[in-house]
Protein backbone atom coordinates (compact mmCIF):
# COMPACT_ATOMS: atom_id res chain seq x y z
CA UNK A 1 0.00 0.00 0.00
CA UNK A 2 3.19 2.37 0.31
CA UNK A 3 2.28 5.56 -3.07
CA UNK A 4 6.17 5.56 -2.49
CA UNK A 5 9.07 2.91 -1.80
CA UNK A 6 11.56 5.51 -1.92
CA UNK A 7 9.34 7.45 1.40
CA UNK A 8 9.25 5.56 4.62
CA UNK A 9 5.77 4.54 5.76
CA UNK A 10 2.99 4.97 8.42
CA UNK A 11 -0.21 3.73 9.90
CA UNK A 12 -2.32 6.08 12.21
CA UNK A 13 -4.60 4.50 14.25
CA UNK A 14 -7.05 6.91 15.76
CA UNK A 15 -8.52 5.18 19.09
CA UNK A 16 -12.09 6.63 20.46
CA UNK A 17 -15.67 6.13 19.96
CA UNK A 18 -16.18 10.20 20.35
CA UNK A 19 -14.87 10.15 16.88
CA UNK A 20 -16.52 7.77 15.59
CA UNK A 21 -19.86 8.86 17.29
CA UNK A 22 -19.02 12.34 15.53
CA UNK A 23 -18.94 13.79 19.24
CA UNK A 24 -15.61 14.98 18.47
CA UNK A 25 -13.98 16.21 15.63
CA UNK A 26 -10.16 14.75 14.58
CA UNK A 27 -7.44 16.98 14.16
CA UNK A 28 -4.73 14.81 14.60
CA UNK A 29 -4.56 12.91 11.47
CA UNK A 30 -3.61 16.27 9.52
CA UNK A 31 -1.10 17.66 12.28
CA UNK A 32 0.87 14.14 12.08
CA UNK A 33 0.46 13.64 8.23
CA UNK A 34 2.31 17.30 8.20
CA UNK A 35 5.03 16.24 10.94
CA UNK A 36 5.69 13.02 9.34
CA UNK A 37 6.15 14.27 5.95
CA UNK A 38 8.87 17.05 6.80
CA UNK A 39 10.77 13.64 8.21
CA UNK A 40 10.19 12.03 5.22
CA UNK A 41 7.31 9.55 6.41
CA UNK A 42 4.06 9.47 4.50
CA UNK A 43 1.01 8.14 5.72
CA UNK A 44 -0.11 5.41 3.96
CA UNK A 45 -3.53 4.67 5.80
CA UNK A 46 -5.43 5.70 9.03
CA UNK A 47 -7.96 3.55 10.49
CA UNK A 48 -10.31 5.11 13.01
CA UNK A 49 -11.57 2.11 15.82
CA UNK A 50 -13.43 2.00 19.06
CA UNK A 51 -12.25 1.70 22.61
CA UNK A 52 -12.44 -1.92 22.24
CA UNK A 53 -9.67 -3.89 23.29
CA UNK A 54 -10.08 -6.85 20.85
CA UNK A 55 -10.43 -4.40 18.02
CA UNK A 56 -7.03 -2.24 18.90
CA UNK A 57 -5.03 -5.65 19.50
CA UNK A 58 -6.47 -6.82 16.15
CA UNK A 59 -5.32 -3.37 14.03
CA UNK A 60 -1.88 -2.93 15.85
CA UNK A 61 -1.32 -6.67 15.53
CA UNK A 62 -2.37 -6.19 11.28
CA UNK A 63 -0.67 -2.78 10.68
CA UNK A 64 2.58 -3.13 12.65
CA UNK A 65 4.12 -5.22 10.73
CA UNK A 66 2.23 -3.94 7.37
CA UNK A 67 4.16 0.02 7.91
CA UNK A 68 7.64 1.28 9.47
CA UNK A 69 5.62 3.24 11.42
CA UNK A 70 2.20 2.85 13.43
CA UNK A 71 1.11 5.69 15.02
CA UNK A 72 -1.74 5.68 17.91
CA UNK A 73 -3.67 8.90 18.94
CA UNK A 74 -6.35 8.32 22.17
CA UNK A 75 -7.08 6.47 25.35
CA UNK A 76 -4.12 7.06 27.21
CA UNK A 77 -5.85 8.66 29.96
CA UNK A 78 -6.50 7.83 33.49
CA UNK A 79 -10.22 6.50 33.47
CA UNK A 80 -11.81 3.13 32.73
CA UNK A 81 -12.01 3.52 28.63
CA UNK A 82 -8.18 4.21 28.47
CA UNK A 83 -7.42 1.39 27.71
CA UNK A 84 -4.58 1.67 25.04
CA UNK A 85 -1.31 0.70 27.13
CA UNK A 86 -3.64 -2.43 28.20
CA UNK A 87 -4.07 -3.41 24.32
CA UNK A 88 -0.85 -2.84 22.99
CA UNK A 89 1.16 -4.62 25.81
CA UNK A 90 -1.49 -7.84 24.85
CA UNK A 91 -0.91 -7.31 21.05
CA UNK A 92 3.07 -7.42 21.98
CA UNK A 93 2.13 -10.58 24.30
CA UNK A 94 3.92 -8.12 27.54
CA UNK A 95 3.12 -7.59 30.45
CA UNK A 96 1.49 -3.99 31.76
CA UNK A 97 4.39 -2.85 34.25
CA UNK A 98 4.36 0.50 35.97
CA UNK A 99 7.64 3.31 34.47
CA UNK A 100 8.84 4.88 37.40
CA UNK A 101 9.28 8.08 35.15
CA UNK A 102 6.27 8.63 34.41
CA UNK A 103 4.77 7.80 38.00
CA UNK A 104 7.56 10.15 39.59
CA UNK A 105 6.17 13.00 37.15
CA UNK A 106 2.69 12.28 38.32
CA UNK A 107 3.39 12.34 42.00
CA UNK A 108 5.02 15.65 41.87
CA UNK A 109 1.85 17.06 41.70
CA UNK A 110 -0.04 17.30 44.74
CA UNK A 111 -3.45 15.85 44.90
CA UNK A 112 -5.83 13.21 47.42
CA UNK A 113 -5.05 10.01 47.18
CA UNK A 114 -8.15 8.91 45.43
CA UNK A 115 -7.10 11.05 42.92
CA UNK A 116 -3.54 9.79 42.59
CA UNK A 117 -3.97 6.23 42.54
CA UNK A 118 -6.42 6.91 39.44
CA UNK A 119 -3.48 9.74 37.82
CA UNK A 120 -1.20 6.62 38.08
CA UNK A 121 -2.90 4.52 35.82
CA UNK A 122 -1.74 7.02 32.97
CA UNK A 123 1.53 5.20 33.98
CA UNK A 124 1.40 1.80 32.84
CA UNK A 125 2.97 0.94 29.65
CA UNK A 126 3.79 -2.22 28.28
CA UNK A 127 7.17 -4.36 28.90
CA UNK A 128 10.06 -2.77 27.52
CA UNK A 129 8.50 0.30 26.42
CA UNK A 130 10.33 3.28 25.67
CA UNK A 131 8.97 6.97 26.24
CA UNK A 132 7.57 9.80 24.71
CA UNK A 133 8.31 13.14 26.25
CA UNK A 134 5.09 15.38 26.50
CA UNK A 135 6.30 19.02 26.75
CA UNK A 136 3.19 20.21 28.76
CA UNK A 137 4.63 18.44 31.92
CA UNK A 138 2.17 15.63 31.84
CA UNK A 139 2.36 11.97 31.53
CA UNK A 140 4.40 10.92 28.70
CA UNK A 141 3.57 8.59 25.68
CA UNK A 142 5.45 5.26 24.73
CA UNK A 143 6.91 3.08 22.07
CA UNK A 144 7.57 -0.11 21.34
CA UNK A 145 9.12 -1.54 18.87
CA UNK A 146 7.22 0.70 16.02
CA UNK A 147 4.48 1.70 17.53
CA UNK A 148 3.75 5.06 18.99
CA UNK A 149 1.21 5.31 21.86
CA UNK A 150 0.62 9.23 21.79
CA UNK A 151 -2.01 11.47 23.54
CA UNK A 152 -6.03 12.33 22.06
CA UNK A 153 -6.18 15.90 22.65
CA UNK A 154 -4.55 17.78 20.10
CA UNK A 155 -2.43 20.19 22.48
CA UNK A 156 -1.26 17.09 24.31
CA UNK A 157 -0.04 15.27 21.13
CA UNK A 158 0.73 17.98 19.70
CA UNK A 159 3.49 18.34 22.75
CA UNK A 160 4.29 14.46 22.05
CA UNK A 161 5.19 14.19 18.06
CA UNK A 162 7.82 16.81 17.57
CA UNK A 163 10.04 15.16 20.38
CA UNK A 164 10.19 12.19 18.31
CA UNK A 165 12.68 11.55 15.40
CA UNK A 166 11.99 9.54 12.87
CA UNK A 167 14.31 7.56 10.59
CA UNK A 168 12.64 8.47 7.31
CA UNK A 169 13.58 8.18 3.79
CA UNK A 170 13.64 11.09 0.76
CA UNK A 171 11.10 13.77 1.86
CA UNK A 172 8.05 13.62 -0.62
CA UNK A 173 7.69 17.39 -2.10
CA UNK A 174 4.48 19.10 -3.03
CA UNK A 175 3.63 22.07 -4.95
CA UNK A 176 0.52 24.06 -5.48
CA UNK A 177 -0.93 25.82 -8.22
CA UNK A 178 -4.19 28.13 -8.25
CA UNK A 179 -6.06 27.93 -11.50
CA UNK A 180 -9.15 30.27 -12.00
CA UNK A 181 -10.74 27.62 -14.13
CA UNK A 182 -12.54 24.09 -13.38
CA UNK A 183 -11.60 20.93 -13.13
CA UNK A 184 -12.99 19.88 -16.10
CA UNK A 185 -11.81 22.52 -18.28
CA UNK A 186 -8.18 21.13 -17.27
CA UNK A 187 -8.41 17.21 -16.62
CA UNK A 188 -7.35 16.52 -19.83
CA UNK A 189 -3.74 18.50 -19.54
CA UNK A 190 -3.94 17.51 -16.23
CA UNK A 191 -3.71 13.72 -16.87
CA UNK A 192 -1.11 14.45 -19.35
CA UNK A 193 1.17 16.41 -17.28
CA UNK A 194 0.91 13.58 -14.74
CA UNK A 195 2.17 10.75 -17.35
CA UNK A 196 4.66 13.16 -19.07
CA UNK A 197 6.20 14.14 -15.70
CA UNK A 198 6.34 11.06 -13.76
CA UNK A 199 5.16 12.93 -10.74
CA UNK A 200 1.32 12.69 -8.84
CA UNK A 201 -1.35 15.38 -9.82
CA UNK A 202 -4.43 15.88 -7.56
CA UNK A 203 -7.03 18.52 -8.50
CA UNK A 204 -9.08 20.01 -5.78
CA UNK A 205 -12.22 22.45 -6.69
CA UNK A 206 -12.74 25.21 -4.96
CA UNK A 207 -15.18 28.63 -5.24
CA UNK A 208 -14.05 32.14 -5.73
CA UNK A 209 -16.69 34.77 -6.64
CA UNK A 210 -19.20 32.59 -7.61
CA UNK A 211 -16.58 30.74 -10.04
CA UNK A 212 -15.48 27.11 -9.91
CA UNK A 213 -11.56 27.34 -9.54
CA UNK A 214 -9.36 24.53 -9.07
CA UNK A 215 -5.68 23.70 -6.81
CA UNK A 216 -3.68 21.36 -8.74
CA UNK A 217 -1.45 19.82 -6.32
CA UNK A 218 1.87 18.17 -7.61
CA UNK A 219 3.39 15.85 -5.62
CA UNK A 220 7.07 14.45 -6.53
CA UNK A 221 10.24 13.18 -4.63
CA UNK A 222 12.00 15.49 -7.23
CA UNK A 223 11.32 19.65 -6.91
CA UNK A 224 12.95 20.15 -10.22
CA UNK A 225 9.96 17.52 -11.39
CA UNK A 226 7.28 19.68 -9.63
CA UNK A 227 8.71 22.77 -11.10
CA UNK A 228 8.35 21.81 -14.49
CA UNK A 229 5.19 20.29 -14.22
CA UNK A 230 3.66 23.06 -12.84
CA UNK A 231 4.71 25.03 -15.15
CA UNK A 232 3.24 23.23 -17.87
CA UNK A 233 0.15 23.81 -16.40
CA UNK A 234 0.27 27.59 -15.94
CA UNK A 235 1.12 27.35 -19.52
CA UNK A 236 -1.55 25.35 -20.58
CA UNK A 237 -4.36 27.49 -18.64
CA UNK A 238 -2.74 30.92 -19.95
CA UNK A 239 -1.90 29.80 -23.34
CA UNK A 240 -5.86 29.80 -23.34
CA UNK A 241 -6.36 33.26 -21.98
CA UNK A 242 -7.77 31.73 -18.61
CA UNK A 243 -5.64 33.05 -15.50
CA UNK A 244 -3.30 31.63 -12.44
CA UNK A 245 -2.53 32.14 -8.65
CA UNK A 246 0.57 31.70 -7.08
CA UNK A 247 2.73 28.76 -6.91
CA UNK A 248 3.39 27.55 -3.36
CA UNK A 249 6.16 25.06 -3.09
CA UNK A 250 6.36 22.97 0.68
CA UNK A 251 10.23 23.59 0.76
CA UNK A 252 9.77 27.27 0.25
CA UNK A 253 7.86 27.61 3.41
CA UNK A 254 9.38 25.56 5.59
CA UNK B 1 -16.99 -5.03 15.45
CA UNK B 2 -20.62 -3.67 16.20
CA UNK B 3 -20.41 -1.73 19.63
CA UNK B 4 -24.29 -2.78 19.95
CA UNK B 5 -26.51 -5.33 17.85
CA UNK B 6 -29.54 -3.40 18.10
CA UNK B 7 -28.40 -0.20 15.97
CA UNK B 8 -27.27 -1.15 12.36
CA UNK B 9 -23.61 -0.32 11.63
CA UNK B 10 -22.06 1.78 8.74
CA UNK B 11 -18.29 1.71 7.38
CA UNK B 12 -16.90 5.49 6.31
CA UNK B 13 -14.28 5.27 3.48
CA UNK B 14 -12.39 8.38 3.56
CA UNK B 15 -11.01 8.15 -0.21
CA UNK B 16 -8.40 10.68 -1.23
CA UNK B 17 -4.45 11.39 -0.79
CA UNK B 18 -5.05 14.71 0.05
CA UNK B 19 -6.46 13.56 3.60
CA UNK B 20 -3.24 11.32 3.75
CA UNK B 21 -0.71 13.81 3.08
CA UNK B 22 -2.24 16.12 5.11
CA UNK B 23 -2.82 18.98 2.55
CA UNK B 24 -6.36 18.24 3.32
CA UNK B 25 -8.96 18.34 7.17
CA UNK B 26 -11.33 15.33 6.83
CA UNK B 27 -14.49 17.49 7.89
CA UNK B 28 -16.99 14.50 6.67
CA UNK B 29 -16.80 11.83 8.85
CA UNK B 30 -18.07 13.80 11.93
CA UNK B 31 -21.44 15.04 9.34
CA UNK B 32 -21.84 11.64 8.59
CA UNK B 33 -21.32 10.48 12.15
CA UNK B 34 -24.16 12.95 13.07
CA UNK B 35 -26.38 12.23 10.40
CA UNK B 36 -26.58 8.22 10.44
CA UNK B 37 -27.24 8.52 14.65
CA UNK B 38 -30.22 10.12 14.23
CA UNK B 39 -31.24 7.04 11.82
CA UNK B 40 -29.94 4.00 14.41
CA UNK B 41 -27.23 3.76 12.55
CA UNK B 42 -23.40 3.50 14.22
CA UNK B 43 -20.22 3.90 12.80
CA UNK B 44 -18.19 1.16 13.54
CA UNK B 45 -14.93 1.88 11.82
CA UNK B 46 -13.50 4.95 9.42
CA UNK B 47 -10.57 4.35 6.83
CA UNK B 48 -8.71 7.29 5.43
CA UNK B 49 -7.27 5.20 1.70
CA UNK B 50 -5.22 6.82 -1.14
CA UNK B 51 -6.45 7.04 -4.87
CA UNK B 52 -5.12 3.74 -5.81
CA UNK B 53 -7.73 1.36 -7.54
CA UNK B 54 -6.47 -2.11 -5.53
CA UNK B 55 -6.63 -0.25 -2.35
CA UNK B 56 -10.33 0.99 -2.83
CA UNK B 57 -11.52 -2.56 -4.62
CA UNK B 58 -9.51 -4.39 -1.52
CA UNK B 59 -11.43 -2.19 1.12
CA UNK B 60 -14.88 -1.92 -0.57
CA UNK B 61 -14.82 -6.28 -0.71
CA UNK B 62 -13.72 -6.59 2.90
CA UNK B 63 -15.96 -3.55 4.71
CA UNK B 64 -19.00 -4.44 2.68
CA UNK B 65 -19.53 -7.50 3.99
CA UNK B 66 -18.99 -6.97 7.63
CA UNK B 67 -21.58 -3.74 7.86
CA UNK B 68 -24.85 -2.70 7.15
CA UNK B 69 -24.07 -0.11 5.08
CA UNK B 70 -20.79 1.16 3.75
CA UNK B 71 -20.18 5.04 3.08
CA UNK B 72 -17.40 6.47 0.88
CA UNK B 73 -16.29 10.09 0.28
CA UNK B 74 -14.33 11.56 -2.40
CA UNK B 75 -12.79 10.70 -5.86
CA UNK B 76 -16.29 11.24 -7.73
CA UNK B 77 -15.15 14.37 -10.00
CA UNK B 78 -13.85 14.84 -13.41
CA UNK B 79 -10.50 14.44 -13.30
CA UNK B 80 -7.96 11.33 -13.76
CA UNK B 81 -7.30 11.19 -9.76
CA UNK B 82 -10.97 10.35 -9.63
CA UNK B 83 -11.37 6.09 -9.71
CA UNK B 84 -14.31 5.83 -7.12
CA UNK B 85 -16.43 4.66 -9.48
CA UNK B 86 -14.47 2.79 -11.76
CA UNK B 87 -13.23 1.64 -8.76
CA UNK B 88 -16.72 -0.19 -6.94
CA UNK B 89 -17.26 -1.24 -10.32
CA UNK B 90 -14.49 -3.23 -10.31
CA UNK B 91 -15.02 -4.66 -6.65
CA UNK B 92 -18.40 -5.62 -7.76
CA UNK B 93 -17.41 -7.09 -10.87
CA UNK B 94 -19.81 -4.73 -13.09
CA UNK B 95 -19.05 -2.58 -16.05
CA UNK B 96 -18.72 0.98 -15.45
CA UNK B 97 -21.52 2.67 -17.44
CA UNK B 98 -22.80 5.95 -18.47
CA UNK B 99 -26.27 7.19 -16.94
CA UNK B 100 -28.07 8.96 -18.54
CA UNK B 101 -29.86 10.90 -15.82
CA UNK B 102 -26.39 12.23 -14.62
CA UNK B 103 -25.31 12.99 -18.23
CA UNK B 104 -28.66 14.67 -18.87
CA UNK B 105 -27.75 17.04 -16.07
CA UNK B 106 -24.54 17.80 -16.69
CA UNK B 107 -25.20 18.05 -20.42
CA UNK B 108 -28.08 21.08 -19.21
CA UNK B 109 -25.04 23.62 -17.94
CA UNK B 110 -23.51 25.08 -21.41
CA UNK B 111 -20.08 25.22 -21.57
CA UNK B 112 -16.68 24.17 -24.12
CA UNK B 113 -16.83 20.12 -26.10
CA UNK B 114 -13.50 19.86 -24.34
CA UNK B 115 -14.78 20.60 -20.65
CA UNK B 116 -18.62 18.74 -21.28
CA UNK B 117 -16.12 15.74 -22.19
CA UNK B 118 -14.08 16.02 -18.94
CA UNK B 119 -17.11 16.61 -17.51
CA UNK B 120 -19.35 13.67 -18.51
CA UNK B 121 -16.81 11.68 -16.59
CA UNK B 122 -19.06 12.32 -13.36
CA UNK B 123 -21.68 10.70 -15.47
CA UNK B 124 -19.90 6.88 -15.17
CA UNK B 125 -21.28 4.65 -12.19
CA UNK B 126 -21.15 0.71 -12.05
CA UNK B 127 -23.64 -1.04 -14.02
CA UNK B 128 -26.99 -1.41 -11.46
CA UNK B 129 -26.47 1.64 -9.09
CA UNK B 130 -29.00 3.97 -8.22
CA UNK B 131 -28.31 7.20 -7.97
CA UNK B 132 -28.19 9.49 -4.65
CA UNK B 133 -29.42 13.42 -4.79
CA UNK B 134 -27.33 16.21 -5.13
CA UNK B 135 -29.42 19.14 -3.88
CA UNK B 136 -26.51 21.42 -5.04
CA UNK B 137 -28.12 20.73 -8.79
CA UNK B 138 -24.35 19.03 -9.71
CA UNK B 139 -23.62 15.45 -10.63
CA UNK B 140 -25.46 12.62 -8.15
CA UNK B 141 -23.70 10.18 -6.04
CA UNK B 142 -24.48 6.71 -6.10
CA UNK B 143 -25.38 3.23 -4.47
CA UNK B 144 -24.63 -0.52 -5.82
CA UNK B 145 -25.97 -2.75 -2.69
CA UNK B 146 -24.98 -1.65 0.60
CA UNK B 147 -22.28 0.80 -0.66
CA UNK B 148 -23.03 4.38 -0.92
CA UNK B 149 -20.61 6.84 -3.05
CA UNK B 150 -20.28 10.35 -2.47
CA UNK B 151 -18.88 13.52 -2.60
CA UNK B 152 -15.40 14.92 -0.81
CA UNK B 153 -16.11 18.26 -0.45
CA UNK B 154 -18.49 19.03 2.22
CA UNK B 155 -20.87 21.23 1.02
CA UNK B 156 -21.34 19.03 -1.73
CA UNK B 157 -21.60 15.94 0.65
CA UNK B 158 -23.80 17.38 2.65
CA UNK B 159 -26.91 18.20 -0.02
CA UNK B 160 -26.28 13.95 -0.95
CA UNK B 161 -26.25 12.14 2.50
CA UNK B 162 -29.39 13.90 3.88
CA UNK B 163 -31.51 12.94 0.93
CA UNK B 164 -30.25 9.01 1.96
CA UNK B 165 -32.78 7.20 4.11
CA UNK B 166 -30.85 4.56 5.88
CA UNK B 167 -33.34 1.41 7.71
CA UNK B 168 -30.97 1.67 10.53
CA UNK B 169 -32.29 0.30 14.21
CA UNK B 170 -32.70 1.25 17.68
CA UNK B 171 -31.45 5.27 17.96
CA UNK B 172 -28.16 5.21 20.62
CA UNK B 173 -28.56 8.08 22.33
CA UNK B 174 -25.99 9.92 24.38
CA UNK B 175 -26.48 12.51 27.22
CA UNK B 176 -23.36 14.84 28.23
CA UNK B 177 -22.48 16.71 31.64
CA UNK B 178 -19.81 19.14 32.28
CA UNK B 179 -18.41 18.52 35.28
CA UNK B 180 -15.58 20.48 36.95
CA UNK B 181 -13.16 17.98 38.34
CA UNK B 182 -10.36 16.33 36.20
CA UNK B 183 -10.90 12.85 35.16
CA UNK B 184 -8.39 11.39 37.30
CA UNK B 185 -10.94 12.82 40.38
CA UNK B 186 -13.99 11.13 39.20
CA UNK B 187 -12.27 7.91 37.33
CA UNK B 188 -13.42 5.51 40.18
CA UNK B 189 -17.57 7.02 40.08
CA UNK B 190 -17.42 6.21 36.02
CA UNK B 191 -16.01 2.89 36.06
CA UNK B 192 -18.70 2.05 39.10
CA UNK B 193 -21.38 4.31 37.18
CA UNK B 194 -21.07 2.25 33.54
CA UNK B 195 -20.88 -1.29 35.47
CA UNK B 196 -23.96 -0.38 37.87
CA UNK B 197 -26.48 1.12 35.18
CA UNK B 198 -25.23 -1.35 31.58
CA UNK B 199 -24.21 1.99 29.86
CA UNK B 200 -21.51 3.18 28.23
CA UNK B 201 -19.45 5.91 30.19
CA UNK B 202 -17.12 7.91 28.08
CA UNK B 203 -14.86 11.18 30.18
CA UNK B 204 -13.52 14.09 27.86
CA UNK B 205 -10.79 16.48 29.44
CA UNK B 206 -11.13 19.97 28.84
CA UNK B 207 -9.56 22.87 30.64
CA UNK B 208 -11.53 26.32 31.86
CA UNK B 209 -10.12 29.39 33.95
CA UNK B 210 -6.58 27.02 34.66
CA UNK B 211 -9.10 24.16 35.62
CA UNK B 212 -9.18 21.01 34.48
CA UNK B 213 -12.62 20.00 33.74
CA UNK B 214 -14.29 16.55 32.63
CA UNK B 215 -16.94 16.27 30.35
CA UNK B 216 -18.64 13.11 30.90
CA UNK B 217 -20.60 11.63 28.05
CA UNK B 218 -23.23 8.28 28.94
CA UNK B 219 -24.66 6.42 25.50
CA UNK B 220 -27.51 3.83 25.56
CA UNK B 221 -30.03 3.01 23.77
CA UNK B 222 -32.19 3.96 26.64
CA UNK B 223 -32.87 7.59 27.56
CA UNK B 224 -33.88 6.79 31.43
CA UNK B 225 -30.57 4.90 31.84
CA UNK B 226 -28.62 7.56 30.22
CA UNK B 227 -30.66 9.80 33.11
CA UNK B 228 -30.35 8.10 35.91
CA UNK B 229 -26.45 7.59 35.03
CA UNK B 230 -26.09 11.26 34.99
CA UNK B 231 -27.59 11.79 38.03
CA UNK B 232 -25.17 9.41 39.84
CA UNK B 233 -22.24 11.47 38.53
CA UNK B 234 -23.88 14.67 39.48
CA UNK B 235 -24.18 13.13 42.60
CA UNK B 236 -21.05 11.78 43.22
CA UNK B 237 -19.39 15.51 42.21
CA UNK B 238 -22.05 17.70 44.44
CA UNK B 239 -22.03 15.06 47.14
CA UNK B 240 -17.89 15.86 47.78
CA UNK B 241 -18.14 19.59 47.50
CA UNK B 242 -17.06 20.58 43.73
CA UNK B 243 -19.61 21.91 41.21
CA UNK B 244 -21.28 21.03 37.84
CA UNK B 245 -22.56 22.21 34.15
CA UNK B 246 -25.71 21.93 32.88
CA UNK B 247 -26.93 18.37 31.60
CA UNK B 248 -27.21 18.07 27.30
CA UNK B 249 -29.55 15.53 26.22
CA UNK B 250 -29.06 15.01 21.84
CA UNK B 251 -32.66 13.83 21.91
CA UNK B 252 -33.73 17.44 23.68
CA UNK B 253 -31.82 19.51 20.82
CA UNK B 254 -32.92 17.76 17.81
Amino acid sequence: MSQNTDSATACVLIIGDEILSGRTQDLNLQYIAKTLRRQGVLISVAHVIPDVEETIIEYVNETRNQHDYVLTTGGIGPTHDDITAKSIAAAFKVPLITNEVIAQRIRSYSTSTDTLNNRLRMAYVPQGAGLIENLTGGPHGFYINNVYAMAGIPRVLQSMLPTIQFRGGVVMHSGALEVFVGESWIAADLKQIQEENQVKVGSYPFRRKGKYCTTVVVRSHDKERILKALDRVKNAVQSRGETIGNVECDWLQE
